[in-house]
């Protein structure tokens, strides 16, 4: 037996775990363990401190519903589900464009539409055109490849969280032509605020933080062999861009419309033009798409809403 | 703007947290974001896994009732709560006995009993006596302290695990004499297998760990100006005293019965003797005294039971 002191404790609670079969829970657990251990010694945790903890991850387990996820808000507040991405991009072959933030809004079954097409219905805000191409890391295009967007409505909402959430609204997927060339237009996004009524909240109150996510629309692009892009751009001018509450903004989706583009095809909208680079896929990477079976991430989206 | 990845999210995570005005507060959660992110950097963990830990967590807050703390549990198990305990004792200015874990059956309102009764009812089990006294770290003597015990029956079920819960029974607490002196009769606890129909309870079957307690009995010593002890005793044939689930053992707390013990109160019974050593409290330990105003870790039994 040994004597149990702050120090002894974890190499006891690993001891106990190492016969796990499966050698990457075993991992992970020995990993979180220890780090957690790490965490409660330099916090220097009291009991008292230890009980709030508990309480609060209590009230965010006991917050999620089918239609709401307050542990990845969690995730998502603390800058987790932004590291989580950036391992996943670490880790492929070829990383291309940036993964952000898949959110909680994205829904199966979006309606398809024709290139130059609009993905809004009347009311829903300010016309703008969206074009690009869509490419390898050779900047060759890739044709024919598939290109999803979702996004909030002027007012900063998605069509899940107005009237009749059964209509589809502010979503749609396209096929780029055969060289890799896709338009669309839309409205111009409002950014909006976070769910804050739960307990994830409370801790963004208690922080001071304003709970505001910038202004911004969802892309999945996804083409046979390429690594599958869950990823969104942001609208330089919004005032949160600098600080969006869940770190989704990274510099290199950061954008801009532009008045009287003359390569847009709609050159009296204000236009985006943002090309997406894909990676080609390893085994794993093809395996998941979203396309043909839905992958991990998109489950979270309906975990997540 | 910085450009997110996975070194420099940790930073732009913690200044966005760094106007918290409650400054431990700051401190928690700032030392909180660095291991959160350490663990997700060093596991390499993956969108599926983190799902799978996302998934997790909302099961196990969705399994907390007011009868059940399955994130107590979960601390448990993962050797945290043992943890916080040492890092409690290392905190006082005089330690005395050791902590051990309250666990989630102590109840508030015990009978009161007088120094010799006996706390169990027929059919419990094979009495046993518990004798000793309760001192200082000199090994004075402290006069009327205040001695509680609750404990499983020898099928290893607490009262509140019974037929009628309301109906108290194997507790009660009693003052130790003027010398500081106590004595009582109980039966011999078994040790018993925590709650495993929950989440807590697949993770240790995923992790092939027994999910047992040794048998214990445990105490809660009090008295003015010390440091109010919660401990257990721990039985040493037990077969799990070397891989308790929830790491509640240590060396000092482990005794065992004599029979023919000549200075026990009830020579004929199996006999423990225990002297129970309190610290000096601080200011803080003091107020927080479940005599007076019950403590933050007695909360934690209500909240857990």
């Amino acid at each position: 037996m040994t004597a149990i002191d702050e120090r002894t404790i974890t190499d006891v609670a690993l001891e106990q775990m190492s016969a796990t079969p499966n050698p990457r829970l075993r991992e992970i657990m020995d990993c979180l363990v220890r780090h957690l251990h790490a965490f409660a010694r330099e916090a220097d945790l009291t009991p008292e401190e230890w009980l709030e903890g508990i309480k609060f991850l209590t009230a965010v387990g006991q917050a999620c519903t089918p239609y709401r996820q307050e542990f990845i808000l969690l995730s998502d507040t603390l800058g987790l589900s932004s590291l989580i991405n950036t391992l996943h991009d670490r880790r492929s072959v070829e990383v291309g464009t940036k993964t952000s933030l898949l959110g909680p809004f994205y829904r199966q079954g979006a309606p398809q539409k024709k290139l130059g097409e609009s993905i809004a219905s009347p009311g829903d805000g300010a016309e703008i055109c969206i074009y690009g191409r869509i490419v390898n890391l050779a900047g060759k295009p890739i044709p024919n490849a598939s290109i999803e967007i979702w996004q909030s409505d002027d007012h900063g909402f998605y069509d899940l969280q107005k009237h009749d959430p059964s209509q589809m609204d502010l979503r749609g997927w396209f096929h780029a032509d055969a060289e890799g060339r896709y338009s669309l237009r839309t409205v111009r996004p409002l950014g909006y605020l976070i769910p804050l009524d739960g307990p994830v909240g409370d801790m963004i109150r208690a922080q001071r933080r304003h709970g505001f996510r910038p202004a911004h629309i969802h892309f999945l692009v996804g083409a046979p062999g390429c690594r599958e892009l869950v990823t969104a751009l942001y609208l330089r001018n919004d005032d949160h861009i600098n600080s969006d509450t869940v770190f989704g903004v990274t510099d290199s989706l950061i954008t801009e419309t532009k008045v009287n583009d003359p390569s847009s095809p709609f050159p009296s909208l204000p236009s985006i033009r943002f090309d997406f680079q894909l990676g080609a896929a390893t085994a794993r990477e093809e395996s998941g798409r979203v396309g043909a079976d839905p992958s991990q991430i998109v489950k979270t989206a309906r975990v997540s809403h």
